[in-house]
C-alpha cells in the first residue's frame, strides 16, 4: 500500500517537528492513549503526537493529511462512546491535546477566559474561581476531562438547567482545520452576527470536522448563596410538577434538579462506604440545588417554603455545607455503585421533560416482559429531560453475561420507545463509534444526509477522526 | 434566457400550488415587499409568493429550484442591512412567510413552545405569557419582526444579557431546504448530542441556506418582581465598573443595562413629545433593568443599596410601573428622534466590554478630525458589548447630503477601529446587502473559505437569497 510505504518518513516528519519524545509508537506507551475508560474500545495507532501548541498541531495535522494519515484527536480519553479511540488498528494518529494546557488570558471586564483545549474542566473552573467566577460547566470526570473534550462533544452535566451545555458556554474557538490550516475564531464577542456561526460546526462534532485548539469560555459570577434539599415524592409525574413550581417560584436560583430512583440510592447504600438515604422509605427522590450570586440570602428557607407549598411527601434539608455535599455525594456515587454491583446495559437519553413519566412507566413493563428479573437503575437530569435509564442483570445473574446477551435488545426496546416520544438516544455522550451505525434507524435521511454534506464540505478526504458520528 | 422562457410557466405553477390569490406580480402589490423599511434597498421582484404552511412552502421552492429561479424569504420586512429585499431587478421571488402564522403548540411541563416563522415577535411573547410564561426575546420591531425573520438574523436586543441572542432560545427548526425537501428539526430537547446541530446553520444564515418555516422556543418564568433605575455616570470605564459591580451583586436579576451619552437624550427631549431625562447634567446614563420570577421581591431596594455601595455619581429610582416605562421610553425613542433630527452613518458594532471604553475614547477624536463638526450617537446594550454608534451630520449641514458624502469613510474609520479592538462590523443586525462586501475586508481568507464551503453544501446552486451575506 502506497500509505504504509509513506508511515516511516511520516514518523520522522512527526518526530522532527515535536521532538522524538513527544511521538509515542511503542505499545507500552501508546497503550493509555489505545483503549477507552470503559475498556470496551482498544485499537492501537500508528503513533501518538503530543504538540504543544496550536501550530505544532498545525504541523502534524499537515503531515499527516499530505501521508494520507487519518487523525484521532484525544483530551482527557474520558468519553463513554469511543469517540477518542481509533476505529481500525495500527494506521492511524492518535493527537493528544493534553500538552496545550495554558489558560491563555482571563479578561474580567468581559467575564470571558480563554483556555486552550488541553485544560482540564477542573483547572478551568479553578482559574475562573481565581479571578472570581464561575465557570459552571460540571460533570463527573471534571478532575481529567478536558475543555476540548468537552467542546467536542458539547458537554452537559449537573448545571445543563441554568446555564446550558457546553456550546452555550463558548464564544470562540481556535481550529486547525483538516488540510492543517489554522481558524482563528477566538472572538469574544456576545454578539456577532457576521455571517455562519462556524464556530458552532466544530461545537459536538467529536473531531470529525477539525481539531480544537483553544476556546474563549463564558463567565458568570461566583454562587454566593446556596441550598440544598432531597425531597422525597411519588412518582415521575409529581417530580416534574415540582421542578414546574420550584421553577416558576425561584427562577433562576434553582440550579440542580436531579431524579433518583429508591433502587439508585440502595446501589449506592450496599456498596460505596459510609453512604446513608436520609430518607428511607419513598419510590423516588429529587436532588434539589439553588444558587445565587448575592451573598446571605435566605435560600434554604425559600426552599423550605417551596418544598411546603408544593406539598412534597417529605424533605430533607441541608443543613450544612457538609450535608448538601453529602446529599451530592450520594448522586455522584451512583454510576460507581453501579459498577461495583456488575455490568450493566446503559441509555443516556433525553426526552421533552413532559414525556418523561410515559417513558418511565412504559419502559420498565416492556423491559420487564423482554427480560424477566432484570432491574432498572432510572436516574438522571431531570430539568433538562435527561435520564441515565440502565438495565441491570437479575440478582443472582452473571452480569457480564446479562448484558453480552441483551445488549442489543434492550437497547432497541429504550431506543425506539424514546424515539416515538420524540427523544434523543444520546444526551450527553455523543454518538462516537458506539452509536454511529444505531442513529441511523432514528434520523430521517433528510437530516443524514445534511449531516453528510457538512463532513464533505469540511473534511472530503474523511482523514478527522473516521468511524466516529457521521 | 432559458430562465426567462421558464417565468411564465413558473408563475403558473405557483398560482396553481397557492392560488393566485397569493401570487403577487402587479407593481402596486408586490411595492411594499419589495422596499425595506429605512428605504435604502428597493428590487421589484419577479413575484410575491405567501404559501399558507410548510408544504406549500416546500411547493414553491421546488418549482422555483426547477425553473432555475432565485428565492427571497421575507418574515416582517424590519431587517436594516436590505437582508429581505431581492439584490436583482425582476428575476427573483420574495417567498413571504407571513401566512405561517400558528402557535402550534405550547408544552407547559417542557417549558417550550412551537411556532410558524411568520407569527410575529410579539404575539410569540403574547402566547407564552398566556401560558404563563416569559419568552425573552425583545427590540424595538417587536409588533412586526417575525420569528423567522428573528431566526434567520440571530437577534438580539435588550434582554440579550441574561437570556442570550435568538440562537439561545432555539431548541429545533424546520426549515425546507434549496431543493424543496423539507427537514423536520423540530426538536423540543434540551440535551441531543447525536450529530452535528444542523439547526444552527440555518440560524443566523440570513436564509441564504434553507427557508426556516417552524421553530421551537425555550420559555422561561415570567417576571413576577421588577426594578428600573437611570444612574448617570462620568465615563464609559466608570459604567464598565458599575456593569461588573451589578453583575456580582445582583446576578441573574440583571436583565438590562443599557448605556446612554446625554447627547441621545437632548435628541429624545427635542423630538419626543413629552420626553424628559430625570437627571439632567450628566455625560453618560446607565439604564438598568432588574427583573426576577419571585413575586414581592424587594428588587428596588436591593438596587438602590447596590447604587449606593458602587458610589455612582446620581441615580433615578422607578417609583412604579409608569416611571419604569418612562424610562425605558427615552431609551427606545433615541433612534425615532434620531431620525427626525435627520439622516445619519449608523453603525452597530460590539466589542469586548472590556473594550468599550477604548473604542469610545478612540473613535470620537477620529471621526472629530475627519468630519469636523460631526456630532456622535452613542448607545446600546452595554452588557452585551453591543454599541449603536451613529454619526450625524453638524448643526447646521444638510444632514442628506452628509451622509451620502461621508457614509463610507466615516464606517471605514469605525469599522478598523473596532476590527483593532477584536470587535464585530454587525453585532445584530446581519450582513444582508449592506455589509457582504465589507465583510471580506475584516474576515480571514480561512473564514471566508469555510463559509463558502458550507453555502456551496447546502445550496450548491446558488439560489437561496443570492447576493445576501456571503
Amino acid at each position: 500500500m502506497a500509505d504504509s510505504l509513506r508511515e516511516p518518513a511520516l514518523l520522522d516528519a512527526l518526530r522532527g517537528a515535536l521532538g522524538a519524545a513527544h511521538v509515542l509508537t511503542a505499545a507500552a506507551e501508546v497503550e493509555p492513549f489505545a483503549v477507552d475508560w470503559r475498556r470496551r474500545y482498544r485499537q492501537l495507532p500508528l503513533a501518538v503526537a503530543s504538540p504543544a501548541n496550536s501550530s505544532e498541531v498545525a504541523n502534524v495535522v499537515r503531515l499527516a493529511a499530505a501521508a494520507g494519515v487519518a487523525i484521532v484527536p484525544q483530551g482527557g480519553n474520558t468519553g463513554l462512546v469511543g469517540g477518542a479511540i481509533p476505529a481500525t488498528a495500527g494506521r492511524e494518529i492518535v493527537l493528544s491535546l493534553r500538552r496545550l494546557a495554558r489558560v491563555r488570558a482571563i479578561d474580567a471586564d468581559n467575564a470571558t477566559m480563554t483556555v486552550e483545549a488541553g485544560v482540564t474542566l477542573q483547572a478551568a473552573q479553578d482559574a475562573a474561581r481565581a479571578a472570581g467566577y464561575l465557570f459552571p460547566l460540571s460533570l463527573a470526570a471534571e478532575g481529567s476531562c478536558t475543555i476540548g473534550g468537552n467542546l467536542s462533544t458539547n458537554a452537559g452535566g449537573t448545571a445543563v438547567l441554568r446555564f446550558g451545555n457546553m456550546r452555550e458556554l463558548v464564544l470562540g474557538v481556535e481550529v486547525v482545520l483538516p488540510d492543517g490550516q489554522l481558524w482563528d475564531g477566538l472572538r469574544r464577542l456576545r454578539k456577532d452576527n457576521t455571517g455562519y456561526d462556524l464556530k458552532q460546526l466544530f461545537i459536538g462534532a467529536e473531531g470529525t470536522l477539525g481539531v480544537v485548539t483553544a476556546a474563549v469560555l463564558k463567565l458568570f459570577p461566583l454562587a454566593r448563596s446556596s441550598a440544598t434539599a432531597l425531597a422525597a415524592v411519588v412518582d415521575a409525574r409529581a417530580a416534574i410538577a415540582l421542578l414546574r413550581e420550584l421553577r416558576a417560584a425561584l427562577g433562576d436560583r434553582l440550579t440542580g434538579f436531579e431524579l433518583m430512583h429508591a433502587d439508585c440510592l440502595r446501589l449506592v447504600e450496599r456498596h460505596i462506604p459510609q453512604q446513608r438515604n436520609p430518607l428511607p422509605g419513598h419510590p423516588w427522590y429529587c436532588l434539589i440545588q439553588l444558587d445565587e450570586s448575592a451573598a446571605d440570602e435566605p435560600l434554604s428557607e425559600r426552599l423550605q417554603a417551596a418544598l411546603e407549598r408544593a406539598r412534597v411527601v417529605d424533605a430533607a434539608l441541608a443543613q450544612s455545607e457538609a450535608q448538601a455535599r453529602a446529599l451530592w455525594t450520594l448522586r455522584e456515587n451512583i454510576s460507581e455503585a453501579e459498577r461495583l454491583e456488575g455490568f450493566s446495559i446503559k441509555h443516556d437519553v433525553s426526552l421533552p421533560v413532559s414525556a418523561i413519566a410515559e417513558f418511565l412507566e412504559r419502559a420498565g413493563p416492556l423491559i420487564g416482559a423482554a427480560l424477566p428479573g432484570a432491574r432498572i437503575v432510572a436516574f438522571g437530569h431531570l430539568g433538562d429531560g435527561n435520564l441515565h435509564y440502565n438495565v441491570a442483570a437479575p440478582a443472582q445473574a452473571d452480569s457480564a453475561e446479562f448484558v453480552a446477551r441483551n445488549s442489543s435488545a434492550a437497547s432497541r426496546l429504550v431506543h425506539d420507545l424514546v424515539h416515538s416520544l420524540d427523544g434523543s438516544i444520546s444526551a450527553e455522550h455523543g454518538l462516537g463509534q458506539l452509536k454511529r451505525e444505531e442513529i441511523c434507524r432514528y434520523k430521517s435521511e433528510v437530516e443524514l444526509d445534511l449531516m453528510r454534506r457538512v463532513k464533505q464540505a469540511l473534511d472530503p478526504r474523511g482523514l478527522m477522526n473516521p468511524g466516529k458520528l457521521v
